[in-house]
């Protein structure tokens, strides 16, 4: 007996839920991604589909033989951000099983294999690199650069699978899997406003902005606080705090995003001058351009206040996902199926069907977020436009699989 | 066979030593600290001192009897900061068992009781509250405070206690402890660099400045950092940037000191705007007056950023000590008996010495410090001016108690 979206959704919600917060904690390779994995792989054998993990850990259910080739690929994935929603990911996932259900209710005949993924480790809560299953997948992730990634406690990713009974030695690129996929369609809860905006419950993505994320490294030297003078201090606090200004300036001036939320400080005491603060910058804007000059006047302001501090800057770029225009072939065929009336925007979030988009004609639906809030508890969206979303994803695959 | 100096500083300093950092975390009831007392009480026992732990966590070594009354203490503490140095407490252990072993050495005879002792949990560095073991014994901090202490991992202080086998139950004032000391002369690294410009190895107190710990909460909405529009945004990391500047200001306009050193964000997430940004600020000032104008500007400034951001402030004081004078007469005998030539300086640290200063007349000498760092695995001082601390401790000793 196969689960309606309502049931999964329920089934799925209380997995990696922390009860303080009501946030998500799924991490990769944590008891909560095995619990979501778990999930995916029950999900795929109650409808009979063909269930696989492949070597970078996504996993995939098929209804059809994908060595058929020219596949209809849907999903999303199921990791969150630290005490993120339960709609960024998970979404698209519920609903692609749910539209295979549909499918299946109208009778539909697919000519080609239709498949849901559940990508790996899309949100890099855990290792600090985005889409990371994807990234293997398409090559754009080296093995060996995968091994090395760690997390907080110095765990490494590839000890980290081991533990979850993955070997990390199969890790790499996949082109035949992506050789036999012919689309590939991303469902997502919207991350802003703009269907809320327009009055739309669906609408069908443009591009993903150019985006990256930048460590700062402000090194000064630990002394006491309460008897250090001024005049004797290289405080990085100072500095980081002058950075963390001038990027909402520089967004502000450009019309780009820049945020500082994540901060580690050494030795994080209260009454020492800190020896270390690491900030990191994430950066996001329209074109490439407008990016690089957002950055390098964070970076300039940065090096600037660090010199007067004392301190000493180093800046690292960790990850960078240059713009991503969606196949205007199948952009505009999904615009077709659902009527040509779902609106077209364009996102400054990346996903995993940004990373495939370079091998594969790829396309993604958004579905209405009426507070706009994203990675947080907060996050929503109404049942009534879920089901909307399930209902265009149907007619998307339809479309796409059925003639 | 009693140690010497350099051979007890050896035997310390191993224990609780962080091997990346270099750094001491020897944290209340934590087995670093364990390890501490137990290198406090085979150093008694060595010495054939009697030797007690109290209900309080704080350790003595007594040669004599101390129910004889008027008593002459010295010693200080052996915990540490996050990563702190060697210097910061446990030079006056070290120096308390090394002056009396030069007391004996002289053959001096004391005529009054002649305590060392080990104050637990000076620095606070666990459990937020500094001098909790000086606090309870003289009825600056009630059981029930202390029992409701956590650290970061939610672990109260009682359950810490009794972890370590110590009662929590019976924690509380010790008044008739307090009434058989006469009194206490705490030794010290000096945490800035005054000794080193006037260019004297040893130096007495005048007064501890007045100093505090405010908690900021700047409270705003967790949300995607790559889809929200700057306008919909309650970034509360921006107030708390703004208020670190602030901060440095103030201190800069009065001549105060205060820092923020230690910074707690939630989710923490680089793609996510914080839910919570939590700052600790240390003030300090030469008066009451300077401290509260300097601490009233950082919260005014904090206020006003926090309301244009849409971000909710709490301030809460999670700290306080008022000034605290050293007695005139204890300071003035030292002097004397240090030759008169010692310099008499005010410090911003605060120490067990100030809050035992309310029920026994207390004094403290500090060691030259270098470079003024402290708080910090660069903390230092030389041999020699270690070697000086000692001899002026055995002057202190002999001149108090023994005649």
């Amino acid at each position: 007996m196969t689960q309606t979206f309502t049931e999964m959704w329920k089934d799925l919600a209380p997995l990696g839920r922390n009860p303080r917060t009501h946030g998500y904690r799924r991490y990769a390779w944590t008891p909560a991604d095995r619990d979501c994995r778990a999930w995916f792989q029950a999900q795929a054998h109650t409808r009979g589909l063909r269930y696989e993990a492949d070597r970078n850990g996504n996993q995939w259910a098929w209804l059809g033989d994908p060595a058929d080739g020219d596949a209809v690929v849907t999903g999303s994935h199921l990791d969150s951000v630290p005490d993120g929603g339960a709609f960024d990911g998970p979404l698209g996932v519920v609903s692609a099983f749910a539209a295979l259900d549909a499918l299946r209710a109208r009778r539909a005949r697919p000519v080609r294999p239709v498949g849901i993924v559940n990508f790996g480790d899309e949100e890099g809560a855990r290792f600090g690199l985005a889409c990371v299953g994807s990234r293997l997948t398409t090559g754009q992730l080296t093995r060996e650069r995968a091994h090395a990634l760690t997390d907080a406690d110095g765990v490494t990713l590839a000890r980290a699978m081991e533990h979850a009974g993955q070997d990390p030695e199969t890790l790499g690129p996949d082109p035949e899997r992506l050789a036999r996929i012919g689309a590939f369609v991303e469902l997502h809860v919207e991350q802003g406003r703009a269907l809320d905006l327009s009055g739309d419950p669906v609408g069908i993505a443009s591009a993903i902005w150019p985006h990256g994320r930048w460590r700062f490294d402000f090194a000064g030297e630990a002394n006491h606080a309460g008897t250090t003078r001024l005049a004797d201090r290289r405080d990085p606090m100072l500095s980081y705090a002058e950075t963390v200004l001038a990027a909402r300036r520089a967004a502000d001036l450009t019309g780009a995003l820049a945020t500082f939320g994540k901060v580690a400080v050494e030795p994080n005491g209260v009454n020492a001058i800190p020896s270390l603060v690491r900030g990191w910058l994430d950066s996001r804007a329209a074109d490439q351009e407008t990016l690089d000059t957002v950055v390098t006047a964070i970076e300039e302001a940065a090096r600037e206040r660090a010199e007067r501090d004392g301190v000493d800057l180093t800046v690292v770029r960790e990850s960078f996902t240059p713009v991503v225009e969606f196949e205007h072939a199948l952009r505009d065929e999904l615009n077709r199926l659902l009527g040509g009336a779902a609106p077209v925007l364009g996102t400054g979030a990346g996903h995993d069907a940004g990373i495939l988009s370079g091998a594969v004609p790829t396309a993604m639906l958004f579905v209405r977020n009426p507070t706009g809030v994203s990675h947080s508890p907060a996050e929503s969206a109404t049942e009534d436009d879920c089901l909307a979303g399930v209902d265009a994803l149907t007619d998307v695959l339809e479309g796409l699989a059925c003639r």
